[in-house]
């Protein structure tokens, strides 16, 4: 698996107005080829100051087509939109590859 | 869901010790309540300076619990064993909630 975490240090009176841009948010993942699971993470008060917009691919070249597909400029020519006075830092992106990958015997049978 | 993720600091010469121990484990998260994923993770080069290891839970509560277990000391006690020297800095653990999760089609069917 391939894994990407976006970084978002958000400014904590915008954190509502961040998080409601994606829970109303076309969906452009579901179909893409490669494309696992995306998550957008708000951090445990105590635990972190990071939003964390999360993507699993099932390999490094399913995340590269995907940045260079139609879906991909839409999401981003979206994102330009979000107004620069919420973040209080640029955001980062970090990428990684599995060592291991385990789920719950639940999941694993589904 | 609730996810953890554990930020190791570890120096290159020590990666592919680091990883050997996660490869190698014991599995005990399989069967735990709650327990939805786990992936060990490398950062991917030009991407990124540590190891993450992500836990995905059905909830806070299940997380909680776990640290409760025996498993959870059963863990930590191998963790105890991991040679000082492998690490840059001291571990980080981040803590967050999710206000979106999208699976793709293909596994949002199984």
């Amino acid at each position: 698996m391939f894994v990407t975490m976006n970084r978002f240090r958000i400014r904590p009176e915008f954190w509502e107005d961040f998080e409601e841009r994606f829970r109303s948010r076309e969906s452009l993942l579901a179909e893409v080829p490669g494309f696992v699971r995306n998550m957008v993470l708000r951090p445990v008060e105590g635990a972190g100051e990071h939003h964390v917009v999360m993507t699993i691919w099932e390999s490094r070249e399913a995340f590269r087509s995907w940045t260079q597909s139609e879906a991909f400029r839409k999401a981003h020519a979206r994102a330009g939109r979000t107004p620069k006075e919420w973040f209080a830092a640029p955001s980062q992106l970090e990428a990684f590859e599995s060592v291991t990958d385990e789920m719950s015997a639940k999941s694993a049978q589904a």
